[in-house]
Formats: structure tokens, sequence, C-alpha cells
């Protein structure tokens, strides 16, 4: 199973407007128009751009949370899925490691350094042999949600994952710098990658943190901006 | 300026595909397939809705916070609003009394009690009085920020308003309920029914607390259901 | 009614150990201790202020959600209540208008740019006719959830408002800018000088955002940092 | 390593006046007086109870967030954690598998009904060979980010965890379910019998949700209450 295909994300559902909506949102705090109105004469896509890359640029981000993107996520491990879930903004629903038992050889990530080491076949082995006691702990009527206790953080798991464009640059801003885990970086590059082929406008502002402040905050910065004085 | 058509709204924006989307949610939960794959499956409107009235019944309410609803509001009054707001799982990007300078007449609602009594005249003159003051401090040089303060709850706002379908079902518990202010309880009851005018199942999940509870919990009850023990 | 007593602010509850609380929230993200052991053995202030001071500089803030804060706070606007309650990350309980009748002349603020202006005596004498007609409303049978109507937006308020350390050093960054309304400052300022005679360090970190970040991103600035390019 | 002490649950903070914030919250909304005079002049706990009591049970619980309690958790599976940290109105610093390297055999779990079963000796074992093969890693240059990936959901882990009562009391009714699995229940039972200590009177209010609901509304029951129709 090569890593390069995991983790597997899909966008199932974006916003039927995703820059008119924000453009509404902006002029609705500073007219004296119906938003209704606002919304049924806005056609140009410059003057609309502009207003909002003015807003967001003035950091009133709350304009961007009208839309909303919803992903089809899995072979993602429970390493990061367990590193995902602690963003309190987004919406989630996981496979069940409770109700969903593993059947024969279960589904797992190898991480790069370990491919690419000598032991990978030994991690091949291990994950074997944990798949073998867990299989016998079934066979032996322990409950999945308890035999699961051996499975390993490699194991893969599957998410339905929906949150709006703000919280979608702030997931950026942190899982895109390079202090970021590979796993979970990977993630959110492909979720920003999906996005800004429906929206390339979006390509400035789905960036790590470093980009926008202009400088690294890392206690170990990567060297892409200078650090923090 | 008739209550009747007070307050307006519109729906702007919703998913593209709501009950495919809490079903594929569902059952990537229970499931050991892909929800990628689930989703391209998925065409059996009438399986999936009783899969989803059964997870719903059974209060796992997070497979619905993947469908977010767009509206544009206005003639809502500032009273109102500052209710509306206070629902912290809702975004909300509203008209500025602060860079936004009333003209003449202000616009206003007038509560029915208010307009069916025999001081509406003197409320439409009240109005008046304070519009003329408001006008002559702006002409004075007062900002708009600091003139505001005359203003009263009635004057009206406009809003942007998104929110997921779970915390549309929690609004709608909250102020469909009899105990809810006319306003607010007209302006949700419109939300609602602008959402059911695309997804009729919903009828049944966008109702007051007391249809999910069976029983009313409020201090003093309407006599829809009985109260609790 | 002077502006200066107003808002009027009460710091009524906080942590029994701030500092240890943090301390012990950072270690135990890389110890491999049990954290009751690090609280046990946490005693020295100046090392613990040392780990806390690096840990928040790198950016990692959400050590500081375990210190919660509650204020009463009084004498407020409903205009500025109105902006508070914006904040969805912290918790209100707030004097209503629907349950709460107000009697005779009713508290209200004056802004500065109006007490000092020649219409400072109108003023006045536009909140004593508001403040008669509510009361007439009142007698003729009027509920005071629709009576209020007419009530101004410089009419106070009351709340209990909490809100975690995290949440105080945003709702700092935010409105301590000058570019926020003087009474949302001048609020803010209180709440923050409370908290920093009790945590003189934490004096660094509630500051306005131009301070973190090191420029300033508003459209208009104060000349205090310099704009960002 | 005996399940009976694990997961290891402390009270590390607790607010000053519990009841007393309680009731000056509620009071603060439905009176003319100022919050902090309403404070002042609070002492007398029966009366005390009895408003909050009435408030609780008409579903008015907002005003139980101003009141945060903090615990120090330790020998929790990873498991149980993922579980945890899905409740996002709580606060949550965890040891991190990245950057804390596990030391010879990991401290980990073990579920009662393998505990009783006769694959005991085998799931220490199979824990054996998982802790040598990590530490053969570690030894051969992985990265601890990386060698993770064979550590079981047994592993254990430690966090500093704060919630408000209100998030507490959501959190008894979802995870004191007897359907909940029962290292969380464990966990959460432990919480609520720490704040019960403290505050005898929460005992009504930190029960799984068919004591509040007075039915139960999962697909299958455990008996405790009946069925909702």
């Amino acid at each position: 199973m090569s890593d390069n295909k995991f983790p597997m994300v899909d966008l199932l559902s974006k916003p039927e407007h995703t820059l008119k909506t924000i453009y509404v949102a902006c002029r609705t705090c500073y007219s004296a128009l119906y938003p209704i109105n606002i919304w049924e004469e806005a056609t140009d896509d410059e003057k609309m751009l502009n207003l909002v890359k003015k807003v967001l640029k003035s950091g009133h981000h709350s304009t961007v949370e009208h839309c909303q993107f919803v992903f089809s996520v899995s072979g993602v491990s429970r390493a990061c899925t367990h590193q995902l879930v602690r963003h309190r903004h987004m919406s989630f629903s996981q496979k069940s490691q409770r109700y969903v038992t593993e059947k024969g050889d279960f589904e797992y990530t190898t991480p790069k350094t370990i491919e690419k080491s000598n032991l990978n076949e030994d991690y091949k082995d291990m994950m074997k042999k944990i798949a073998e006691f867990y299989g016998k702990m079934i066979e032996n009527g322990i409950p999945a949600e308890d035999a699961r206790a051996v499975l390993p953080n490699a194991t893969t798991s599957s998410l339905i994952v929906s949150l709006n464009l703000r919280e979608l640059m702030h997931l950026a801003q942190l899982r895109l710098c390079t202090n970021a885990q590979l796993e979970i970086r990977t993630l959110v590059r492909k979720m920003c990658d999906l996005v800004i082929k429906e929206e390339p406008w979006l390509k400035d502002y789905l960036v790590p943190k470093c980009e926008i402040k202009g400088y690294c905050d890392e206690i170990r910065g990567c060297g892409r901006k200078p650090q923090k004085q």
C-alpha cells in the first residue's frame, strides 16, 4: 500500500457562489441597501474581488464564514485524525472502531521514514502480527470496541469533514507549516488544492501562517521566513 | 410601514445535496466502505431518508452539521438582532450603525401591540422626533457611531446569516417556542419555511422544543404540550 | 450621569493559580510525567514564567484556555453590549429588557462627543421625552418587551461576562485597537486592568493586535505601529 | 497494571463560589439591580439554590457557563482521548506522542473483557513485542512522531482538561449513558464525582441524558428508562 495515494481526499460540496456570497457579506456591513438587492446586482467579478481582498487584508475574516466546504477523507491514520479533530470549528463524521470490525489485514499507513529504512519489512510483519491477534480476539468473542485496543496509530480511518472558509484559512496557516507532521500537512494541502481549483483567487489565503504574518513564530523555523525578533 | 412584510428573509445558498450529504455522513460512521464510494452509489432517496431519520431519532445530530444555509435578512429590529447574535454557532455580517449613517426618517419596526393600540400615532411621532434629533446631531458633526446613541431598539438592520442544519434545528427549538418574542419567532419561522420548501422532509425537525421533548419545560407554558413534572 | 464611572466593571472570580495552571498545561504536552505530579512539584514562579512565555511566543495559545475570569459589568450601553455579545467564545448573562421594566428616567450613557457639544442639553431632553413615552406605553398596558422598541441604544444594561484567558487576549487585541469604539475600548481596558492587577506578567499579552503583530492591518491606522505593506 | 486505578483523575481548579456565581448570573437577567450589588448581598444558600434550581428546570443553562473546572487526567488510553477531544466546548493540553518518546515498556490499558479472557497473557505479550519494535525503530533513528505509528490505541496518555459546568452537564448526559464505552464512562464518572464532592447539589444534574429527558432515545436502551415512542 503506497503512501502516495494516501490520504485520499474528495470535495463533496462547495457553495454555489463563493465570491459573491463573501462580497455581499462585506457590502452588507457598510451599505444602506438591503442585502438581497446587493445580491441581485452583484455581477462584476473583478469589482467583487477587489472589495473582498481589501476587507480580508484589514483582518475582518468573519465575512468568509458564510462559505462551507465538505470533504470526503479516507486512507488517513488514526494518529492524524486525532490531530485533525482537535480543530473545534470543524464538523466530523468518522468511521467508528467500536461498530466497524476490521476484516483480515487492516489498512494502515507507512510513514516515509519507515518506508525508506531497512525496517520496512519488519514494520509489515508487525502489522500482520497485530492483525492476526486482533482477528483472534474477535473470534474469541472480544467485542470490536475492546479488541481495537491493540490496533496501532497507523490504522486508517475515513471521515466526512466540513468547515467554513475562515476555518480552512486557519487550518492552512497551522497545518501547512513545515513543523506540522507530514501526513496532516499532505491532507490539508490536498484539501486546499481542491478548493483552489474551484476558486483560484483563494491561492493567496490558503497558505502557512508565516506567509500571512511575514515572519515565523515557531521555536525552530524552516527558513522560509525570518524568525520573529 | 407594515409589520406584515417584516422581517424580510431570503435563502441565498443551500447545500447542493442536503439529504445525500447527511446520509453519507451517517453511513461513514458505521461502514467499512470509503465515503466517496458511498457517495457515488447513493441514489435511492427513500432508503437514504429512512437511515437519516433513524440516526436523528437516536440523538446523533452531528451528522447534520455538514449542511449550511445562508440567509439574507432585513427589516429586522436591532432588539431582535441583539437576541439573534447570541446564538454562538451562527455566522453574521451585519449592517454597521458606526459606518452607515441613517438618512432622513430611518426605517423602524412597530410591535403589533403598539400598532393596534391608541398610541400608534404617538409612536410614529416619537420616531419622527428621534429621526430629527439624530439628523441634527449628524449635521453638527457628531460622528454616526455616537449619534446612534439616540436610535431606538426598533431601528431596523440588515444581516447575512449562515448556520448549519444542526444549529437551525436548535434555533427552531428555542425560537419557535410561544415564549419567544413575536419578531424573532416570525423571523425563524420564515427561515425554516424557506428550508422546508427545499427539503420538505425537514418539516418534522424544524419545530419548537416541546415537539421534540414531548413536554414543555418553560416556567409558564402555552398549553401546546403538557408541562414536565 | 457622567461617563467617567461608566462602564462599571468588577472581577468576581479568577483562577486559584493562574500561572501554575498554564505552566502545568504546557509541561503536560512535552513531558512523560503525570500532570498531577508536575502540579505538585511546581513552586518556582520564575521557572514557570520562563516556560510559559516561551510557549506563548511560539503561538501555542490553547494552554491559556484553562484559566477563566468572571466579570460583573454595568452602566454599559446596549449599543456596546450588541458589539460585546458578538464574541462567540464568551459567556453572558444579561439583564433582559423583556422581563425588567424601566422605572421613571432610565439610565443611559452619553458619548463624549455629545457631552462636549452644544447639543448635550437637547440630548438630555430627548432622553427625558423617550422615558416619558416609554412610561406612558407601560401605563397603557403595552408589554415591556414591546414598549422597549422606543428605548435608545444609549440605554444601559448589566451583564455577567466570563471568558478564558485566550479569549481575553483575543478581545484585547481587537477591542483595545484605536479603531474600536471608545465605550467598548474603555470596557475592555478596565477588564484587562483588573486581571493585570492580579497577574502583572499578563501586561505584555493584554494589548492591541498591532503590539503582537508588529504592524497595523487596519485600513486606516492610528500611527502607533507602521501599516502592513 | 490494573484497570482499577485507571484512568486517574484529579480536580486541579474550581470556581471560588460556584453556587453564588450562578445565582448572580440568574438574578442579573431578571433584576434592575447592578450585579455587583446582587453579588455583595448574596449570602443565603438555600434561597440561592431554590432560584438556581428553578432556572435550570426551565432549560436556561447558559447561566452555569460561568463556572469552570480544571482536571488532571492520566492513565487514559488514546482510544478514549480520541473520543474525549471530540467535545468542542472543552479545552485540552495533551501529552504529545510526537515530542515525548516512550521509554522501554510503554504504559497501556487493558479492557476488562480482555483481562478476564484467556487471551490476557497473549495481550501482554503482544504489547511487549510492540514495545520492542518501537524501541528498535527509535534506536535506528526513526523519529518518535513516525515510530509511534506502531503504538496501539491502548497506549495511555495524559491531559489537562477544562470545561464549564454547562459542558460538564452535557458530557455527563452523553458519556454516563450505558451505551458509552466503559473507559470514558469511568473517566466522566470520576470527573463528576470530584465536582459533586465539592458541590453536592450538582448530583441531580450530572446524570445520563435519560434522567433529564425521562426516556431513552438510544436505538438499543439498557432498561434504566423506557424507550421514547
